[in-house]
């Protein structure tokens, strides 16, 4: 057991080194813009993480027996969302996060003004960047599989998933006392939960999995999503400050809902397995080989930081 | 003259007016999303204004040949990365203005963290927007046409256009006595020219226009981007406060360098001159009908407000 954990480690950072690689490739030039803003951004992007969405894209692609190079604008392409939105996050009108990951935010480096352009840029970048895939494209069924990628990145990152998780997270900082479970629920599935099933459901549907396949893959992806943000809740009180780069506790401290204190502890980490065993299950059902995946599910559950 | 003047303002509004119904239809709705946002979003989008960029892609396609529905998705696109733009340069970390057409903006409304999403929610809600022109598509040609001008609005909109233009006006805030007449060019040129070129060309796109009419396109998009600037210049030093919306000679006031601080006043107006002239000539080697347009390059020039 010990030996396939370190074997897995080993793989992992491999593709952790391997997606950062890419990143490179695809990261913003300055040229005819200002060399700031590119500055900032890259430095954003370069942060460090652990890229596990575009590294979700790249096994679902796999796994649907995908070429590698037509995913490759849209695993550049989600992590500078993600990236944007963490940026925008530790806004001082938003968390006014000075650090993440031990490292100064953007804006705590560029000041705010760069911190919201940066922000604005990333994200602007990313459909520039995920529309590199049209290059590939020869046949009308290449175009239709980019064109629904590029719905669906749009439709996650946007009011209807990612960033309207971000609002109902800020209203709920705002009145702690209304947060249900129903909401709480919202917030996760939307915020955390809508990026990790695009990155899934784009590795798909690049792929040409079918519709049905692809239903698959987004309950996979939304348990896979929701498992990771109750772990994050659960880390915040017994996690390791130094691994996870801020205070641990902080969110009891600001007065904040979690699913720990909504559902007490132990009833978390029972969601937490049951929904990652849900995971793997339905990726049972899906073709390929899923070893990698399966492994990866399990490691971000059991994950300290 | 007056009445030519007269029946062109009375078309103008006719346009005007149906573009904001064209508008309405493709506004986000709440469904999915939490309704503050969709509200915040919808506040700004429908604040008034010339809906100068939607007008031009529309008569740019027309001139062009085009038929009326394929543009439509990228009119209401443009005119939400125009006014996300708005949105986050009004914010208290950037220009930090309350009022803009005698209107209070959206984060003295929705308070900063809303300011900061709403726009984030309009740049990527365009995105999501524009790509409704591919439920158009059927051939391999119809599908090229879509990923070229999304190609267009995104490098415009971004860091190579729009948000360059962005960041070089807030650094020369901080420095206006390193602000030369090469560097605000550059601002002009990108923060209010890209969105204008982007959309001429767009227009021109859509409708089949060759690639040697796409030059001739973007060159007097340029020079009307540019020459609507310095007209902006010019307003800020003999406009009328009341049709602005904002105090007159606040530039000036704020230390601001401007066309018309660094080339002088009678150089300001013969350039505006020059270059509407340039953009009619142009105008005049491209097929179709283009009364409309020199009319409209017209009243912008002169406009007051």
């Amino acid at each position: 057991m010990e030996n396939t954990n370190q074997s897995f480690k080993k793989n992992l950072e491999h593709r952790v080194a391997a997606i950062e690689s890419l990143l490179d490739k695809y990261l913003p030039v300055a040229g005819e813009a200002p060399s700031i803003i590119v500055e900032a951004m890259n430095y954003s992007v370069t942060a460090g993480g652990k890229r596990l969405r575009p590294m979700l894209i790249q096994e679902t692609y796999k796994m649907f027996g995908g070429q590698e190079s037509f995913v490759e604008p849209f695993m550049a392409a989600m992590e500078m969302i993600h990236t944007y939105s963490l940026v925008h996050d530790d806004l001082p009108a938003m968390d006014n996060d000075e650090y993440r990951r031990g490292r100064r935010t953007t804006w705590a480096v560029y000041g705010d003004a760069m911190g919201i352009l940066a922000g604005d840029g990333l994200l602007n970048y990313a459909f520039e960047t995920a529309m590199k895939a049209f290059e590939e494209c020869k046949t009308i069924e290449d175009y239709t599989k980019v064109r629904s990628a590029l719905e669906v990145l749009a439709h996650n990152a946007g009011i209807y998933g990612m960033i309207g998780g971000q609002v109902a997270d800020i209203e709920a900082e705002d009145k702690p006392e209304l947060v249900t479970e129903e909401r709480l629920q919202y917030i996760h599935t939307h915020k955390t939960g809508a990026l990790i099933e695009a990155s899934m459901l784009i590795g798909a549907i690049l792929a040409g999995a079918s519709k049905a396949e692809q239903e698959l893959v987004s309950k996979c992806a939304m348990d896979i999503g929701l498992a990771f943000q109750i772990q994050d809740d659960i880390l915040d009180v017994v996690g390791n400050s130094e691994e996870l780069g801020k205070p641990v506790g902080s969110d009891a401290a600001n007065g904040k809902q979690t699913y720990v204190t909504l559902k007490g502890f132990d009833r978390s980490v029972e969601d937490v397995e049951r929904l990652s065993d849900e995971a793997v299950e339905i990726l049972q059902k899906l073709p390929g080989d899923h070893a990698f995946m399966e492994s990866l599910i399990s490691y971000l559950i059991a994950r300290r930081s």
